[in-house]
């Protein structure tokens, strides 16, 4: 199995609901270093899991959508816990999409899987992972 | 399938038995950064795989029954090579008995499994992982 | 010179004001992984510079007054753009009151800088350089 | 299952053949920082997966034959691209030789798996997994 | 006295002339990741050094000068080696004329220093440090 | 001003005495990462501070010295509390004797100054900066 892996950030506000989080229920922020990992069983006629620079590219823009922004205001989200295990799935989800529409280029709809780790800190990060 | 990871270390003394380990049969010593990953399928309520700040403590716990310590002269490891690979079934192992008595809470027994990753150096790391 | 630095990290929402920060002006937030400095040109006759556990506790100490918190309703910070340089000097300067104060024990009057670095992202950070 | 992972680097020069590379289709190089992964799952007799320091030897003479070279002038790789998946390959299936011929002692035959990460930067990474 | 540092890479292919070089004489590559770190002893009206999404995309502009490319034929190189300690002083200058230039706003003209690392690899880094 | 940094590590034994140091005063040890700083105002005919690999190799004779031992039992920390600090200063100094009797070569009688830093932890580190 082959897998490519690319790193992007976020930097959001947010606040959590439900006592289990503590001083985290109060409107804090977070950096998210994102690190969203591409896979499939076989390389493409190019030697590719799929090209770099538009995995870089694909993350950056479903990233745009999320940071610098509070995110108890995005209707997105409403109701919902945006814990770094939800964000993570958030964008392995958007990823997934645009595999599915084409946006990582025909090869790519080979892909079988794509996992994405937020880090939180130096000392916490989650993980999402899910078949394509 | 969801996982979290909280990363703490322990500093400790020990010597190996077996040719194999050359030099590594002095009295010598580690730190070992460990980071300890819970897996589970779902989320729960609250949008968590385990709160991270109790899964934090709960490794910290485990942790200090072993940091500071000459593991030659521990019981608990009487006759066995305390390698780093033994080291990681041991925090695993211990981490699992924790889940299972409740201590990181009534929602974390949908835990499905943890993977306890040693890192000795800046250039070599092992890893243990189980089911739960 | 010698030096010791103990690493912790803080998770805060904020906003800037003025033109410079784009995006940022809206209200987001950050994890800042802060390290913080010591230093001294000898040693004590322990062979320190400075109790690293001590130091991480102090650390700990000045940050759990920032963490967790959305920075634009802080009464301290009031009128002040909270940029990583900013929240740099508030640190080191946080924590070279408690120097000066005996937080850090007598042997640690003998200190003569700080520096307080943030990162924000695993490609940007900022530092504040004091004497004490 | 337990694992080990050993680190060290290679530093070669390459371009690329087809139009996703863009600019990499330029004679450029890369830096890659290579991980490799020993994985079985139990422990041998003297508690470990396969010796580090045995590891650490074996990776640095795989990567003696690749670093500090021209990859487009190597016939091993005539007609291909020498990609980070490629590479990753290359050095898994070249462990796995050594392996099956014993370099790595009568102990590792029962390693069951090795996994190959080359990091070209610090935003982009590519595995390879292999049974053995 | 406070800094800002940015950070960002190149992959480039290149050869050294001279014996200590020993197998680096041979046509290899390098991906170094570049920090690009700006001082002055105060923060200008903002609360800033510089304006981090500027001082990234700046670095990115001079860096775009230099990767992806054969450093052995770039004639701005010529009779030179481009060893790390070179390439870092060359990308601290061209950074350091881009400030004088006010590609970085008028506000950067109070910056008073320099300093550039390039990380080769995991073990190995160089800085060269400028005034302004 | 230029500078060369070269990464390795050791892994030693010892135990502290001196209330200060709370549960370290029992044996314990701890994995040293290791970074050796050479520095001098200008490059050598080459364009290089010192050669990598020749730094490298001197680091790794130095830190020969010290690593897999009991350093309680060694006669040249003998009543010596082998702090980080202390030990930074034990490897910078050791470096610096090299220096002088021209084991880096003779260009590297230039240097003018060597900085060790070392890790203990992912959470703490020390430094010892000296002239040469």
């Amino acid at each position: 199995m082959f897998s490519v892996t690319v790193r992007d950030h976020i930097m959001i506000a947010h606040s959590f609901r439900g006592e289990v989080f503590g001083p985290a229920q109060r409107l804090h922020g977070a950096t998210f270093v994102v690190d969203a990992t591409f896979r499939r069983p076989d390389l493409d006629a190019d030697g590719i899991v799929v090209d770099i620079g538009r995995a870089t590219d694909e993350l950056r823009a479903v990233l745009g959508g999320l940071t610098y922004r509070n995110l108890d205001e995005e209707p997105d989200f409403a109701g919902v816990n945006t814990t770094t295990e939800v964000l993570a799935r958030t964008i392995a989800d958007r990823l997934a999409d645009r595999v599915h529409a084409g946006a990582f280029g025909d090869g790519a709809r080979a892909l079988t899987g794509i996992t994405v780790t937020l880090h939180e800190s130096h000392v916490a990060w989650a993980s999402y992972e899910r078949p394509l």
